[in-house]
């Protein structure tokens, strides 16, 4: 995923520390280097971490629990069992689960919006899993604006220590923020000079109704709260009017594109060939486990192809080359991390998977790329690296003891019944 | 998939011989049953084995081959290489490649439809995988009529002896198979009584052709021939007019729906939904792997799912159960298999596959057929049964070895370039 897209066969890495120091064709390998330790890749496919845009970690909590209902009632079912039975101790084992899950699927950097957002971001900086979180603003919990942004202002002073979390700041919706709130987000935004990013568009009904409200679309009224820049990531976008499409465009904002979660609760489909060809940044993410089912970004890229092909009727649209820089050198860019995550090149972070291609589903192979995003799954996920750490080895899990954390998740469940 | 279509939570399942037995609460298992084998399952899930009910197995040679190709192009390339380049070796490879790929998927039955069916058939057999295939009638090879029904006599004649694999009568599809040819086929589906199927407005071109060269859609062309009813199963029905409908509904044809190629060769969306309200009896496939790129039908009923769901704007059509029972039991009854395949009841054969729920992505447990179907991949595929047989055991396939075959196939793969 580097700028040519290269494919090096019978390749090398090197990594020194965090980052990797050379990468290149085997046979070039400077005869000076020398590893503590050498990880054989045989028939196997080494890709950059992926990073998963958009989700709501702790989400896996609800995982098959709101099935077949559109986002209103969806959401209206959540908030109540939120705010009823979610403490800090369920929300961080449900995040816990999502990081093991993560990194099963080859996933090494994720957003993520949820409550409780200091006790999870300090836990993947103890995993070393690298998260892109901060405090969302919203009315939903009812609290006062000088109480979230002082909140806001503890979580993100503490952040400033951490290595691999990266603070962002976060506000639910427009439909869900009020105009103060989105002011002093704006507000934050500026004085922090931090990635912000929101659920923008994503049902008709979000749409019509905040034209009715505020003659704006939502992108609209983003954009007249001085939200909208570089460093601004709108998930959804499902639904865009011409001068939507156009702000975007004129203001470089970014697009995370979470196609099976927009599926799922029947929002529609999101006319991401069209932002491509105007050269908008679409990265791509899960949304929560909720409305997806899962976080495989590798499955989230399959379905991310296969449906823009089919909703354009158009095979050429989202090459595999396309989809695979969504879930990585995309990623990167739209969270301003490109000049250390999203691609495979000498001093970025060593965030690294390794997917086994000897499995009958990835045979013969004809077109590596085109094996990645049709063909692997999350058996194919055999090593993962963040930061040179590794995480995942031979399939199993070894950043953490997964097995007490899927047993305290079906417990916390149990209760929700 | 029995017709209450019953979650039996703590459940036990006896096999004897070919058969399933018995099927109820562990607690009700009869006392005197014994078992020269048990199969523990706790946190596991037992379902059916799954039917892909439209395949082109050998294809698996292809995987990869032709990327982002509309269907008319694809066929150009992909026909000019199977008719120069494949003998019945790497035909019978490709194709056993395809057996372990699906195994490991939980597939259990597949219908083919490829060159050298004699010999696949003949391997299906020998391994014991519950194959549909027969002769494809077309005129894409260039042979006659006479001689074509000569041929197809001859291999149903000699698939008379088989106890696993089940002939069936197929043609290509009408704009490749001649009026003289799809006539000979009739005539053989009433002599034999066999099941007949065929590709069927899979793109808009093809519709727009037919129409224009005979005045009838594919669907109105197939019936004129009298070759729709409750013996016949059409592949796609992607763009089917509303007399279309009307025929499949009042003549009982079964539709194969195969969202992820029509997806990914930009045929475009079929009206799943519409269909299933029409009371029309929907199973499904995974097409060939040269435009899938793979067998999974976990994932092919997640994309089904999915696909529906955002395409009407409507996240109650397509529930779980109904894509499960795609799968499943309507495959079972698209192919007049009803009385033996598609659930687990007794009496039925022991096709049965073993989901392992002890996974991260797979907790916690709120809605199982959820997880089955939005969660699960070929990683929780972990012990597969066909006809009381054990093909995969601990995720390992103890079939055939596979090994071998996988490096056949991609020296065989090696060719083409």
């Amino acid at each position: 995923m580097d700028a040519e897209r290269r494919v090096i066969r019978d390749g090398a890495l090197a990594v020194a520390g965090e980052e990797i120091l050379w990468i290149g064709p085997r046979a070039d390998l400077p005869k000076e280097m020398s590893a503590r330790r050498v990880i054989g890749a045989e028939g196997k496919v080494v890709i950059p971490g992926m990073i998963n845009a958009h989700s709501h970690l702790a989400m896996t909590l609800f995982r098959g629990f709101v099935e077949d209902l559109e986002l209103e009632q969806w959401l209206q079912r959540v908030w109540k069992y939120e705010l009823s039975m979610l403490d800090e101790p369920s929300v961080v084992a449900g995040f816990k689960l999502a990081l093991a899950e993560m990194l099963h699927a080859g996933v090494t950097c994720a957003h993520d919006m949820y409550w409780h957002c200091e006790a999870t971001m300090a836990l993947a900086e103890e995993v070393g899993f690298r998260l892109l979180s901060g405090p969302p603003m919203t009315d939903i919990g009812g609290q006062s604006v000088e109480d979230l942004v002082g909140e806001a202002r503890s979580v993100l002073n503490r952040a400033e220590a951490y290595q691999v979390v990266q603070p962002i700041l976060q506000a639910h919706s427009v439909y869900t923020t009020s105009a103060e709130m989105l002011n002093a987000v704006r507000d934050l935004k500026e004085e922090y000079g931090l990635i912000f990013t929101t659920h923008a568009s994503e049902t008709r009904k979000e749409v019509q109704e905040t034209k009715a409200l505020h003659g704006k679309t939502p992108i609209e009224l983003l954009k007249s709260h001085g939200l909208l820049d570089q460093r601004t990531v709108l998930a959804h976008c499902v639904h865009l009017e011409p001068q939507d499409t156009d702000i975007l465009d004129q203001t470089g904002t970014h697009v995370a594109h979470c196609p099976e979660s927009n599926l799922k609760l029947g929002s529609g489909i999101a006319p991401i060939a069209a932002l491509l060809e105007r050269g908008i940044n679409v990265c791509l993410g899960t949304d929560g486990p909720a409305s997806n089912n899962d976080f495989n970004l590798l499955g989230e890229m399959r379905t991310a192809a296969l449906l823009q092909k089919g909703y354009r009727m158009d095979p050429r649209v989202l090459t595999t080359g396309d989809v695979l820089a969504m879930a990585t050198c995309n990623g990167a860019k739209a969270y301003g991390l490109e000049t250390t995550l999203g691609s495979l090149e000498p001093g970025k972070k060593a965030d690294i998977v390794i997917l086994d291609f000897q499995q009958a589903n990835l045979t013969p192979r004809h077109d590596i790329c085109a094996g990645i995003i049709y063909s692997a799954g999350r058996d194919s996920v055999d090593t993962v690296l963040v930061g040179g750490q590794i995480m995942v080895e031979q399939r199993a899990l070894v950043a953490f003891d997964e097995g007490p954390v899927l047993a305290e998740v079906a417990e916390i469940a149990r209760r929700f019944v």
